[in-house]
Parts: structure tokens; C-alpha cells; sequence
């Protein structure tokens, strides 16, 4: 499955979405966005709609973020997957995303999901936060029967007894999924570990385990995140993760995208000749 | 809480609400209402949208079982609560229903919770399948912050390890809850247990804990129900688990919902539904 | 089956078992044990050696608090029921007790499990943090296999996600064990909740439910407790929750114990405990 | 820490063990045993006592097991781990093995921890059923306490609400560990799964993530075994296993242990293998 921007699912190419938890501002987004896109991400992930536990949580910034994610997803050749919350929002959202993200509590909003099913642009289908893995695998069902056969799988833990970590990472569906389902499988460490320095060993061994790709939470400034802070990468975190991927994704046979863009001259110029490559193979796929 | 058709919740009186999984025919509804409110139910309980792990799976006859869950209503003096899953379907089925139930996989929903939090009908808004006690009040609090302050908890068990029942039933939050918040709390054994045998002891714990009320499911011929019919009680012992309930409510110094209708002379009047019933003691409470 | 002190399981009289988490000292064990039993109790509990998740908490005071159980256990006419650990302490603890736990984190100890399946004192089988109701039989098949058919199951309630409770009751397994097995099954509301003021809400469903008895925390002075002070009831409490089990009994046809003694002029016999105990009518069913 | 055998756990070298999951006949275990150390083991495991959910399951060969571990392990120079159960067994079982299991249903075993605590071999201590890792600290802390600080963690999956798997592996722990203490962590893909084929992928995942080794089930004929068939791998995909693990091990600055032996003559020497084995270069780090 290919996404606007270049990013594939389920092929050689392993996909990386990262970006902030919520899109919080244009600043922030785009900060976020150009650091991913340089560390090798393909595709930008922000929230503009939030399921917050609470009300009294930030709720997100709505068809604004909307916008936003898509400016940046553009400037920077990245891809969008963004969560859609609400059946009523799902065309609007589809007019700025990539790719529709179904979270983890509405794993089993049936409405929701045939209502993403009827449309043809891929969903990221999240593990509900304690859906046995055939539930899961109905639920994508759901979507699969309304004609739309652009699903994602994306684990991302599960409730357990434990605090230690945030949820506990099924990691066991990576292979296990494989033999299932034709669906490619990513994974979510930041949500599963719920603390930073915990995403990079998971992020490698997710990827070990043969997973299509990642999810990863970055944020320019964590200790200020209106959310998810405390597990989402900073930047330079996220750089590093990326370098410390490269020899795994080499041994599973599969690679990294490649870094947007090499010089940031590109960023002006559409004559450099790797921005050029960069605008027809990724960019042309955009819009 | 006062429902049309007169059922409390939170008062000296406790509330029942019966009737089958899912509404499949206006024979089998009727049937089972009639029943359960001769049997001293005073709220009728059927599912019009079904929400199902499977997407081939009987998924509820919609509007229509509607209608038939009004009428039957009203013909027995019942009180109708009955799911909805789509924001778009709050407005249609208020229409029809006493009281809207949220599902457990819907707990966390929030657009859903936002639209029935702006109507003034009262919520059901049971337990998600491994939602904290925090986060299920965090939920109902979604519902209060919009202006509906008429929410009723129901615990209907979560997720375990162990298969030798359905869900594992969280008595606990009955007295928990009473310490916690003002809403009232009932409790679905018929979902915790997924054994209709195991149903009447669990209903009669559930109200000797403190609880205000009960969902039961009640198919007139269980061994045929399109859903859940492993742990449907037939009429016969519902009304048997109902005179077995009366000790038990008497002990807590509650009482239980008087039968429908006093005098046998009023099983001809289901001929003429819309006057008799109405004139009766608990139809006048019925707008 | 019956032990000594007259305490019966699984007959019409339900058995309680009461007294503190951990003797602590003779004077603590006593007045624990003389308030239970006036308030109804017909089994001392208390722990001896006790299985603590820290090397560094209290761990008991060994064959000391056995001696101090039997003085009160016979003080009072109360059964004494204490957990044991180590196969190598069985012989000794039977020497003591009337009745062998075999605490939550041991149901799967397969040598303690034939160890005291060798003996012939009753066994009280605590269910595992998270064993299925299967394992627990077939651990229980360890002890009768042994030719020990005197085992009782005690639910104490499972690990679960939430932590709003201290464990998660598992009230489902009383009616269902019914029909699984000719075993007696009681229910610990003490550490499936604690939280002191949850109990009796627990303990009276636990009862309604069909349970044969029940194990109670209680300390003279829970709020100095050397372990699980949150959980105990004070002596007053218990007494309050006696009287509150009296009409649940009626209402399930089983009977309470008798408080001990019959008599006010008994009070004074617990100045010369020795003799004029084992002349009342429980203390003779004494070995 | 190393073993008699020469392998070490926590170092450069990663730790190998692997044999069947009971020890069932001299020749089914000594043919494990040229298997696994063939392709790279360090270690051989095998059960002697068995700790079995049903009592009418196969047990174990008890000495005459441990003495055939020790046979093969000396001829193919491997260090021999097995599990100890009963505190009365400690000695005796420390007498032929190099390594003591703790088992996960005697993780809280507190007497079995104090008795191989005051030991001084090393002991491996698998987590509990649905322990936190909080108390697998403490529990080893019990242990430590004893004045035995040679203790290796081994996650081996934690109890979930699915089943489809075994368990559910908890691979965050090898990094959280990493952090909170100085113990090595290894990991045991075969219980974790419970299914031979998705051992691999998570064998691999778990190296990728940090572990310093892998417990790993072998069996010569898994449609035959008398325990843990399922998920017990033959000798040619462990073999496969093994050369699949090499660039995951360089790819974490760690090194796997050396086949044995490094020459094909040894392969005559199985025939004498009380002499030849002890003077390879393997064999002389034995006691």
C-alpha cells in the first residue's frame, strides 16, 4: 500500500510516522515535521482531534491542526495519518490526510469503521486497548467489507496489571499477524512504553520482529507537550533512534526511507537535483 | 431518575430493565415484554442497533426496532432503554426510547458521549471492557459536562484471564461507586456471566451489594436467539429470579417494581394498547 | 466437613473465619479472637508465617503465634485456621491448626500441595492471583489426591488492570464452582478489597451469592497494624457485620454460628480460659 | 556471572540454553543435547521435577533426571539448568546442576528463594504468572538477601486476556530492567508463545531489545513430547534459529557462544565422552 508522499506499508520499504502527539501549534507542528522528515520518517502523524479520558483534557486544535499537518506533510514530503474520532468527520478529515487513523477506543466503533471502510483512502487500524487478536482482526473486517482494503494494523500494548510501563506491548502479533492476515503490521512504542527512553530498544525490536513499520510520538519540547510528553522523543532522540534502526532494517532485508531532503537549500529550490528526484518520486505522489 | 413509564433509578424503588440481546421480530418482542412485565420488570431493554465483534453477524433491525420497542413499551407500562452506537442515530432514537444506553465498547467514544450528553433523556452508560472505575467516571463526566446530568452506571464485568465466564463481574464498584458519585449503579449479570444459569444468584449478589438495579436479558426461546441466547433466561425464570429477588430487596429496604398489571383482566387490553395502558397506574407516567 | 471447634463447611451453617492478618502478640491475637467470637465467629484466623512480597516486611513470628492460636482457638472455642509455606512446616502447623491455608501465591506449590494431601486436618485452598478457575481444581486434585478430601476453596479475588481495589472479586466462581465440583467454597472480601469499609457491602453479596462462610480481616487496631491494616475491620465493625449477615443467612437458609458463649456470665470464664471453655458447648467438639 | 561450562550471563557473550522441557529418556535428552550445542548452545535445560497444572500429568524423572543432565551436559560441554521445587530438593539438585530454575509459579515461593539463596549457585529466576516487576525485584531480593547474588531474570510472558499465545511477552522489560537493576535479563520465547514457529521471531526480537540470553525448548521429536510439544522446536530449527541470531547478536556489540566442538573429531568423542569432553577447550571450565 503506497500513501500521498511516497510511503509504502507492507513492502521493502519500512514506514516511519512520527510527529507530535497533538498538534498544538504551526510552530510546533512544523518544527516536529522538518526534524522527522530530515531523520528519515515518511510519514507525519498529529493529532487534531484528541480522545482525551477527560473532558477537561486538551481536546485538540480540530480543522485547523487539519490544515497544518497538511502544509507541513506537504513541505516536507511526508505523508499524514491523523486520527478521526467521529463518523460525521471522517470526509473532512480524508480532505487533508493521508491516511485515516482509527484509535485504539474505537478499535470497535462499528459506525466509524464502515464509514472509513466506504472510503478509499488507507486506515491505520489501532489494537483496541484489550481486543483479543481476532477481534481486531474483525474490526478490520468491518472496514475490508465496505470495499476499502487499505488497512494498517498498528499494536500498540495492551492493558495489563502492571504500571511498570504504560500498556504492555503484544509484540508476539508481529510474526504471529503475519500468518493471519495479508494486512501489514506496525507498531506504536510510544504509546505501548508510555516513557521515552523506552521507545528506541523497543522501536529496534519491533522492527527485528519483522514489523512494517513504526509509530513514533516526537515532539520538539516534551517537557511541554500539552500531551503524551512524557513518551514522546525529542528531536535529536528521534535522529538517533533513526541511525540506530539503519543495521536492523538492514537485517531483515528491508530498508529505511530515505532522508528528506539531504541540503536544506531544497526547501527553496526545486532544482536541486535531489529535491528534484525527491518531488517526483515522493512528491508527485502527494495531492 | 425518573423514566417515562415510571421506572427510578437511585430511589427506594429498583429499577429492572428486561428483555431480549437484540429485537428480532415483533412476535418475540412482545412476547418478552409482555413477561417481564407481568414478572415486575419495569423497564423493557432490546437492542435496535447491535453492536457486533463481527461484521457477519446479526447486526439489528434499526428503526423498525424501534417502533416495536415504543410499542411494546407502552402496551405493558415499560420504560424502553435500548443502544445506540452513531452519533447520527442520538436524535431518532431518543424518539423512540426512555433512556439511552452507551455500550461498552462506546464508553469511550466521546463524540457519542458529547451528543447524548446535549439531549435531557436519561444515559445508561455501561463499564468499557477494561475501563478503570476513574476513567468510566471520566466518561460519564463527558455526558454531565454537556447539561445531562441523568447518567446510570452499569457494570456489566470486564475483560479477564479466565474463559469460565463471559467477563468477570466487578461487584465491587456497587459499594465503591456509592462513595465515588451520585449516580446510580446497576449491574448487567446476563453480560458478566454469559451463562443464563449463573445469572439469577449474580442478580441476587449484585442487589444485596447496593445495587439500584438490574439489566437482564430475557428471550422467549433462548435456544433460538440471534444473539447471545447462551445467556438469555427464558420467561419462566425470569419470573422465577424475580420472586427470588423479593427477600433480597426487602433486606436492602428497597423494594421491587409492582408486577404489570395488577388485575389478569388487563392481559385483553394489549388489544388496545395506546388507551388502557396509558390509564393504568404506571402508564400515566409515560409523556 | 467439620473442625475442630464445631465449625462446619458446607452444611446450613456457614463457617466464619476471623482474626488478624499476622499475630503480632498474644495480648493483639487474644482480643482479636475473644471479639470475634463473641461477635459470631467460629474460626480464628491469623498468620504465623507469612508470605510477604518484600524480604524486608514483617514475616511473622513462627511457631510462637501457633502456640498463641491455639490458646485463644481454645479460649474461645474457635477453630484456628493459619496458612503454611514450606513443606517442612506442615507436620508442625498441624500440631497447632485445625486447618492448613495454603495461601494465593502457593495454590500451585505442587510439594506443599502432596504434603498436606498426606495429612488429614482440612485444608483451605486459596485461589491464585490469576488462576483460572481450572487450575484451581486441579490444584485442589493435588490435596486429593493425596487422600486428603477435606479441601475448601476460598476465592480472595484475582489481579486485575484497575487498581481502585486491591484485587478483583471474582463473586461468579461461587455459583459456578456449585456445579463443578462437591467442594465447600468461601470468600475472603478481605483482601479481594482492601479497604476496610468494602467488606461488609462484599461479604453480605458474597453470602447472597451462596458462599459457605467467610474470612474476615479483623485487628483490635487496624490503624497499627504490622501488615494489611487497611483491609481489617476493627472488633466493632465486625460485630456491626454480623448482625448485618443475619438476615442474608435467613434469606440463602443457612444459620450463623452462635456467638460465643451463650451466656453473658462467660465473659468472666476468659479469666480462666483453660478449663471452663472446653466445658462449653462448642469447646467440646474440641479434640 | 559464569557457570561451570564456561557460559556467562550479563557479559559480552550472550547465554544459550536450550533442551527439552522435561527431561524423558537418556537418549531423547543426549540427543538434544548434541543438538543444541552443535549449534551454539552453552547450556543445556531440562526438567527433572515437574511442576504440572494437573497432578495427573507426567512429572518428571527427578534424580534419575538431574543425573543424565549432568551426563550429557559434561559430554557436550554445556552448563546444566534445571528447576528445583521443593526447598527439601535444593541440595540435592544443586549437587548436578549448575544453574537452579525457579520456576514461575514459585517465584513467591518464599522458602525456596531463602534455601537457594543460601546457596552459592547461581539461580535463575523465571517471573511469575502476573507478577509486576516490582515483586520479581523483591522476590529476588530474597535471594540476594541470603547472600547468593548470582541471580539471572527470566521474563517468560505474563498472563493476558487473549489466548493466542501462551502468554503474553513482556519485552519491555529488558530494557526497563536494564535501568532499575544490575541482574541479567533473559528471555523465554518458548513459554512466552507456546507455538514452535513464532519462537524464532521473538528469539530475535528479544536479542534486538537487549537480552543477555535466551531459554529456549528443544526437543528431538516435539510431536512426541511428553510436555510443551507445541512449542518446543527440533534440532534443525533451532540449528536455523542459531545462524539466524548471529547478525542480530553483532548488530548489539554482543557475541554468541562457540559451537561445540570447534573440530569434527569430537563428534567421535560422544563415544567416550566421561574423558575426551572434560579436556576440550569447553570442558575444562567445568568444576
Amino acid at each position: 500500500m503506497r500513501l500521498r508522499g511516497g510511503a509504502t506499508f507492507g513492502g521493502d520499504e519500512i514506514a516511519i510516522a512520527a510527529g507530535p502527539c497533538g498538534v498544538e501549534s504551526r510552530e510546533q507542528l512544523d518544527t516536529a515535521a522538518r526534524a522527522v522528515a530530515a531523520a528519515g520518517a515518511n510519514v507525519l502523524r498529529g493529532g487534531a482531534y484528541k480522545p482525551r479520558t477527560s473532558p477537561y483534557s486538551f481536546q485538540g486544535l480540530g480543522e485547523d491542526a487539519l490544515k497544518m499537518l497538511r502544509e507541513s506533510g506537504d513541505r516536507y514530503g511526508l505523508g499524514v495519518v491523523t486520527e478521526v474520532m467521529d463518523p460525521r468527520d471522517v470526509e473532512r478529515v480524508a480532505q487533508y490526510a493521508d491516511m485515516l487513523q482509527i484509535g485504539t477506543r474505537n478499535m470497535q466503533n462499528f459506525p466509524l469503521l464502515r464509514e472509513v471502510g466506504a472510503m478509499r483512502i488507507p486506515v491505520l487500524l489501532k489494537r483496541g486497548l484489550s481486543a483479543t487478536v481476532q477481534e481486531w482482526l474483525l474490526a478490520a473486517e468491518y472496514v475490508l467489507l465496505g470495499g476499502n482494503d487499505n488497512v494498517v494494523l498498528c499494536e500498540r500494548g495492551v492493558r495489563s496489571f502492571d504500571q511498570a510501563t504504560r500498556n504492555l506491548l503484544d509484540i508476539s502479533v508481529v510474526p504471529l499477524l503475519e500468518e493471519m492476515t495479508h494486512l501489514p503490521v506496525i507498531v506504536d512504542p510510544s504509546h505501548a512504553m508510555g516513557i521515552a527512553r523506552l521507545v528506541p530498544p523497543i522501536a529496534v525490536a519491533s522492527l527485528a520482529a519483522g514489523a512494517h513499520g513504526l509509530l513514533i510520538e516526537v515532539h520538539p519540547d516534551p517537557a511541554n507537550a500539552l500531551s503524551d510528553g512524557a513518551q514522546s522523543l525529542d528531536c535529536a532522540a528521534f535522529e538517533r533512534l533513526m541511525r540506530r534502526l539503519e543495521p536492523v532494517a538492514a537485517f531483515t532485508g528491508r530498508r529505511l526511507p530515505k532522508r528528506y531532503p539531504a541540503s536544506p537549500v531544497s526547501d527553496d529550490s526545486a532544482a536541486s537535483p535531489d529535491s528534484a528526484v525527491r518531488s517526483s518520486k515522493r512528491g508527485v505522489k502527494l495531492a
